[in-house]
């Protein structure tokens, strides 16, 4: 921790602020400049906060050296973590694709998704259960009977399934039915219950980013999850909130190299809701990853015209094939493989 | 709706809107101008949404014409609604002012907490007990002893109990010990399953907006909770996230006459995580009430450097006696009272 | 300047740092804790910049301890500026409101502005010349005839008269006409040429902010003010750009507290910009005041109905009547007269 | 122009807004539905503004059919433009990439600038000459001496020129050296007077997109140097601003495909800005071209640790050879070239 005083700061301030230090168990390294008094704290800083700091007298900021998140940092793993799901790695040189409904409609429906996935040469399973609709009086997805009807649906076509957990009670069920990969919403990124919940687990998790988390956000909501023991941990880049109203997030493609640098977790991109519109997916999905992205997470609807949610964003089964038909030379190209 | 077409659509994609506007019951107006047709759906348009159309060929955009949210309208409810807490009123002339500690730490503590807080002229006490820290090695909250040190705390003092409730497996527990007002926070507003559950209750919910919510979604979470059947619904602004690094967060004052005229429900502030700095809450708090809201939560910590979390950001007894002195003159000059 | 290395850095990238830290004419000081070393430089380091050291091997942050700007700051000048226009104080007890159309449209209309300006209690009369209109098409202002239409108007009323400079290449003609205090613009304050123009004046200058401007950001701008030795500056407020739709700007009654720490010069509001829509100015001003702001800058148009621009967020004489009498009582239970 | 009129508006209001709309010398076309009136105005609607309406009695919200832009607009102009530079295409089949230092500095270091990125492959040297700077003391760029050196580069390498103009009054110095391109930058995009006067010439102009500028601000801006007669225009994206502050602007990705849907006129996209570290610009750089982008301008100084300005962001010579490279598999994946 660095404590920065103020000009006129008098010493029993700075006296103040080294008696903080020490009586949390660190040590001082006072330096007196012509314009600013510096206190360097020296030791194990997570007993500390900038809050403890910035709320004394004389204290003009203060602030961390050291991450404050651990086990997902990549100073304590230098090397690449790969995620193990039924065999398939994430973060390894192969992409990745999830493709499926933004809601599970009926067994029909899921399993001409899933059949659809595989010919594309998906090789995992998406579907949505349990919908966080913005409006009550929209579609809150199938539940239960949604989940059987989406791992019928997964095991039917040999593609291990996804799916999104919002509700703490419905985990068991999760458990229960064999859902492969528990999704954490963006919604849900700063949910610490839950992520407390899915730490216990020896599962592997996909964490999507909170529409306005910032990457240390982000990486604190996976420190929960790794503190619990869990460290199958997936990040999904979403989009940001920004001012711009012509997509319906802002794809911030420079997270994923950023993260990459900071954890040696996995780290893949819906472009899908980012771009709130089926013609934009493939750009940015290229782009994504372009930039670095381990992988995909498409939504598709066998037709999504009819579609119960988010209509405007589903692939065809058409336009996914010929997603896949672009990216394969461009894993070629960019050293990947597909 | 109105849904807006390419300036080329061909008459087939004009009449497949129309079709599919039929079918969900009601009727069209279709308008051909030089540059665009333009469709009108006619009668109960909740039955659709924009995405249905916009997925169409030919369909540049489709937007709603009434709002998606309609209990905690104003439209349906002109008149201003009162939320009473055992006797007093949000939403009357009179401020509320509710406050406590960000944390209890022990009954001391929040004791002492309350007696400033009376003593300052404050009506109600707020007290946090299972925290949503940023950080797993973070304080967590004292759980279920913390809410009965609050509740004792506060009947010693005759003060109405507020307290944040983020995990659905607690709410009997906060039943069961009488806190007076359930909190939800700005991390769980589309946490749509508690949303759901304090909307079974007859109990007043203090509703904060997510940090990048849109004034529509934060309306579209309250009207979760009213179509539950709970009307008893207090908007809390508390800032939101933008580029400016000077602040924690930045505190929309212009969210509240928007509120105030799209729905009859109270409107509070929370200055202290809007300013993250004890010294920016008084002019935060007087622009809020002067901007219109019915009343503040406000952090108070008996002895802010020893606060175990958001220590930088809590009024002194002292700093809240002081703030309560000045906003006697201005609930005067705004024609209100304290 | 303190210069974080990463934990892995060897110590020759510690020596080369500390090398070009000397070369600067600084010294150094070297802490090496258990996790990284931190190295402060000492002496006067505005000759120094973060991106001199970020570039370096081994290094993970630099960041500036003493603030860059250094005229406009408080440090440097702990007593409040008065800016005196024509004998008008901004700065001091009294708030001073500047009211006027977003465009001079005719010698009648600006006469009509500045009689029911005068009349509702306003001391300066604000009118646009040269229009910065989004779109090429739209009324770019009436230039030269206006400035005339605008001086005629505010000598008729005895009010002074403050008008927008967005072209350097004008400077001579609002020179030669009198205008009497100089608006930049928020789309200018960053046109660094302009602001050095205005430096060399002995002419009051309101200094917009830009609609993505830190306080950061604004400071310096400032600061190329003052560097060229004018230090008659104004920080005008107009609401930031945010991800919220329902108003033009998020109007930051944060950025007031802050700058009246930071800075010595006074701070003035416009809320008609922020807002959008002149229903929503009464609160916003309010709120701007009740923060610690020092007046108001105010759309106004005898008729806003007819207005060639911005229609929709000009109050009415009637409307600026209301409200400058509702501020009197505010004035008088913040401290302040009007 | 779509006019929806608040639910209890009352007859005479529609009437007023049906008069207005024919005092405009448009028709209209009422919709009467079971909760709103809607009006549509038939006819040009750029006489009309949604402010004209927005500030009538009785009108909720008024909003434009058609794009406000018109000669930028693929509407008008469904082929892509190719914006030729001296023999060099952009917006053809292929990648125009642009190199050179944030600032020239000397003869030399532009020199050698050049010859790196005449090397490396790239087409364009880029140079920056009149700097605007943050800070009044920081380094202000060359001058005329700086083009001159710019120039002498560019024609030793057989590179066309770009360089930011910042003060319309140094047009004529830029017309005169023969720089081969003009640059607007991000802080002058709504500099209305700059664009008129880049709008008079014959000569193609790269419009970089202002920090917090939506698509529709920057399509606006671009009008404006077309509505001149100069449709020579290359859009240039290089990041917004949004509450991440982990990299200097989030890079948009997104637009790119937005902006190739809207308009015809090629874009480009700068890193290195975005970026504002060098390590970061390849992964960027990569995500912009898989997203659709025309080229790039990429910042690259011979020797970084020395850059007189914005030194961590510049790419080495080799930094620069390396990413070329990576670039050209890629746009063979691509069906580009380079």
């Amino acid at each position: 921790m660095i404590i920065i005083m103020n000009r006129l700061a008098p010493e029993s301030e700075v006296t103040a602020v080294v008696d903080k230090i020490r009586a949390a168990g660190l040590s001082e390294h006072v330096s007196r400049g012509a314009e600013r008094t510096i206190i360097g704290a020296v030791g194990d800083e997570r007993s500390l906060s900038p809050e403890m700091f910035e709320s004394m007298p004389g204290v003009e900021r203060a602030m961390r050296v050291v991450r404050e998140y651990r086990i997902v940092s990549r100073e304590t793993h230098p090397q690449d973590s790969v995620v193990q799901v039924r065999g398939l790695a994430f973060g390894g040189p192969a992409w990745q694709v999830i493709a499926g409904p933004s809601a599970v409609e009926s067994g029909a429906q899921v399993a001409a998704a899933a059949r659809a996935a595989r010919e594309a040469g998906c090789r995992l399973l998406h579907g949505g259960v349990f919908k966080q609709h913005p409006s009550p009086y929209g579609f809150q997805g199938l539940g239960v009977e949604g989940i059987e009807q989406l791992i019928a649906a997964g095991r039917a076509e040999g593609l291990p399934v996804v799916s999104e957990l919002a509700d703490v009670r419905m985990l068991d069920v999760f458990l229960e039915q064999g859902v492969d990969v528990i999704q954490i919403g963006s919604r849900s990124m700063q949910n610490v219950e839950l992520l407390k919940e899915v730490g216990r687990l020896n599962k592997p998790v996909i964490l999507k980013r909170g529409i306005a988390a910032t990457l240390g956000d982000w990486l604190m909501a996976a420190e929960y999850i790794a503190a619990g023991g869990n460290h199958n941990i997936v990040f999904c880049e979403r989009g940001i909130r920004s001012f711009e109203p012509a997509y319906r997030a802002t794809l911030d493609v420079s997270a994923i190299p950023l993260l990459k640098r900071e954890t040696h977790l996995p780290v893949i991109v819906d472009p899908s809701h980012a771009a709130g519109k089926a013609w934009l997916v493939p750009a940015l999905a290229k782009a994504a990853l372009a930039a670095g992205a381990d992988g995909l997470l498409l939504d598709m609807h066998p037709q999504p015209e009819t579609a119960l949610c988010e209509a405007d964003q589903a692939l065809t089964p058409l336009g996914l094939a010929a997603l896949m038909a672009e990216l394969r030379p461009l894993a070629a190209a960019l050293g990947r493989s597909l």
